[in-house]
């Protein structure tokens, strides 16, 4: 059966490419009031793309932008799949680093030659998301899945999900399933299809320290205060040591080393440092002593300023002394850290260092906890054989340095487990000017969704 | 003579007064565009007050805002002094703080329940302009000033004084003079007067360090590239060392102690540790180790952070590694530091400490020369009698941390020492909401100002 639902995908590829520019003319930029009817309009098209293919689809309401639920017809007995995507896109600015309109998705080659559809979105998340929604039509042009899935679909993934964990608790008898799986990530390469089995987590703080109560004249008071901005800098300075390690008590007591296997693994990668080093324009990288690039993204702990606001910032010079200085800083947590218990000791450290004579409070955006999942996991290698199927090569595993807090929330609601199986490719440009997605991902990361959906149906048996 | 004329200066408290709330009321901001029509009426206002003393007056044009020159009828032999002051004030704003508008000169009674003028430029510098002015016309109503005086009023003192340099050497002849006079000082405090005899110079400069060409994703890469954030902190904190030294290669190797007389006369100061850090907010102060809080702002170098500019600086998280990241350092010099040598010492430092992947740029805005004169010099001696004079008191002497880039511009130009000789209040607010001068203050500076007139006559005899 799996076969002939690839003939028809294989043979329906102009259609849904087709489809696929209907949903990416759509501007559905979630952060946006004035995009808020674009919101609805391209929720209620996705649930009508499920409901030529008989699922049955709502348009539900939430106090944000409405969240897109389908279902094909669930069997007692059988597995059932909670598929998570998402419709929204990040902002398009700046406008005029578009080659082509961030909303009249254009095919055309990309840098090597390869031919790709650019879009906003286009990668981020609506690709992804419609290889997902053409295998199952796909499936019920043959008289239906193997499994059962329930489509989760939501609009607010760029503006912080806000109201999606409230909706999953409410309809938590409705979304019961016994595995999830996000296309939200990447190949390793073109060619190189990845299961992603690690994630780093996130504890993410905005530092506030205020010395004297009002700015002062740098000359007239200058050597004889604390200047709450030199403070920042010294404080910023003792979260590392010399050789790139977090100085913080106890920050690297849960860290799990990555095995032997894996290491073998990314060996193997085809990465190069100096490939790395010119991808972001550096002479080389540079982090904690004794890992190569790949194992410092992906496998240890890291402590980043993100931005710092103090003083006078216009053009020229202006002789304050700033009453306050603030710094927002993310640390990316590695299985198996504890983010409450990083919080804390980050917190104590801070306290620790700043001088008496000034006052500090910290303030944390959040948090979430870094995910492993076994390689060798049953929902894993049912995957990697879906990815053989799909791209008729052999995936790899890899982790990923960012953080994809919905698989925290959706383990800590609704204990699920998540497959992160993802068709991207390192330079699509997520969230720039000239998003992207590769065809030939789009092709066979339909026919690696529609294996999936045969290859989970032993699932847990 | 100078009994008379001080008669004559008790007399006409009140026309003074008068005469000085209409010079406040013209709203004189050099900075804003829109005052420009201000800024004339201004400057022609003053020039008419020299006139009415007949004194010769001119509203010389500049590219910039014009600038007021006056003098008595110069006499050969006798010597002459030039009087520097700006009409010039600075912006009003926040203008909801003020108790009474910034340009409608109001006397009440300050915190302190002494009778005070409320306005912009009471104290910096129209307040202290006037006290000169009157004192003139005292002189003149009494047959003229036994010396020669030349009053050089700019307009763009609060906007850095762009086209004044340009202007003193295209008049160097006309501008001659044996001596230079500054009132845009404080007392020490209420009823002590003092003659400031040193001032810090400054070196103010602008890092920008850039890591990766553009900004990346802090999960993403986070660990394994140079944060330009993190790098701009830790070259920051390497600027001083643990007690509180900076820490740049010959920072130190051209500083003056203060001398044995210098720190008994501060010793002897009404100074006290605790009401200088209540004064701005702060448990208690902090600086170099081994000096107390007066050495350290007036005989001590510093380097100080006076703004810092990188990443997200919006509300809520970003997780972003910054491309760039910059800050403004200003380091105050103290005799005989040299500004050009510590400049050198500060650049090759910042090279020598940011990571060989990171680029880095020094800007320079400016620099300015520390100044000091000898107490037991004649012509502050002869200041120091002219205060006894008009106060009525023994005055102290006092260095300022702040810096007055015009002293050092006369002496390089025309080779002119100043006398540092303010009437301004520590709590006087200057560059601040409710802005005020003591009346008490001005009446005794504007008898100093005639006394100082009589003094100077015996100067370089």
């Amino acid at each position: 059966m799996l076969n002939d639902v690839l003939s028809t995908i294989d043979a329906r590829k102009h259609q849904s490419l087709t489809a696929l520019k209907e949903f990416l003319s759509i501007p559905s930029v979630s952060t946006k009031p004035d995009h808020k009817p674009d919101m609805l309009r391209c929720a209620t098209w996705l649930a009508d793309q499920f409901k030529f293919g008989e699922f049955t689809a709502s348009v539900m309401q939430t106090p944000g932008h409405p969240i897109v639920v389908a279902k094909n017809k669930h069997v007692p007995g059988r597995p059932t799949v909670l598929v998570y995507g998402h419709y929204d896109v990040q902002p398009v600015e700046p406008l005029e680093l578009w080659t082509t309109p961030p909303f009249e998705p254009t095919v055309r080659k990309d840098e090597n030659g390869f031919d790709a559809i650019y879009a906003r979105g286009s990668a981020d998340d609506k690709g992804q998301v419609w290889c997902h929604v053409e295998a199952g039509l796909a499936w019920q042009a043959h008289g239906g899945m193997p499994i059962n899935v329930t489509y989760l679909i939501e609009g607010e993934e760029e503006s912080g999900s806000d109201h999606l964990e409230a909706f999953v608790k409410h309809y938590a008898g409705d979304l019961r399933a016994d595995v999830c799986v996000i296309s939200d990530t990447n190949q390793f390469a073109r060619g190189l299809p990845a299961l992603t089995y690690g994630l780093r987590g996130l504890a993410y703080a905005e530092i506030f320290i205020t010395g004297p109560d009002h700015d002062l004249h740098s000359g007239l008071y200058g050597g004889a205060v604390p200047n709450p901005a030199n403070v920042l800098c010294e404080l910023v300075a003792s979260f590392h040591t010399d050789d790139g390690r977090v100085n913080i008590v106890g920050f690297y007591n849960d860290v799990l080393d990555p095995t032997p296997t894996e290491r073998a693994l990314w060996t193997d990668l085809p990465f190069t440092e100096d490939a790395f080093a010119k991808s972001v324009g550096i002479p080389h990288g540079n982090g904690e002593a004794g890992y190569t690039s790949l194992e410092r993204k992906w496998a240890r702990p890291t402590l980043d300023v993100n931005g710092i606001t103090t003083g006078y910032q216009g053009p020229g010079a202006k002789t304050v002394i700033p009453s306050k200085a603030s710094a927002k800083i993310s640390m990316r947590l590695v299985p198996s850290q504890d983010s409450a218990k990083i919080q804390s000791a980050f917190e104590q450290a801070v306290k620790n260092r700043v001088p008496k004579n000034c006052t500090v409070e910290v303030k944390w955006f959040g948090a979430s906890a870094p995910v492993l999942v076994p390689i060798d996991g049953q929902a894993t290698q049912l995957a990697a054989e879906a990815l053989r199927q799909g791209f008729g090569t052999e995936p790899t595993f890899m982790r990923e340095g960012g953080s994809i807090p919905v698989v925290g929330m959706l383990k800590r609601v609704l204990g699920l487990d998540t497959l992160l199986i993802g068709f991207g490719l390192p330079d699509d440009r997520v969230h720039s000017p000239n998003e992207k997605f590769d065809l030939d991902a789009l092709h066979k990361g339909t026919r690696t969704c529609a294996a999936l959906y045969e290859q989970l149906s032993t699932f847990g048996s």
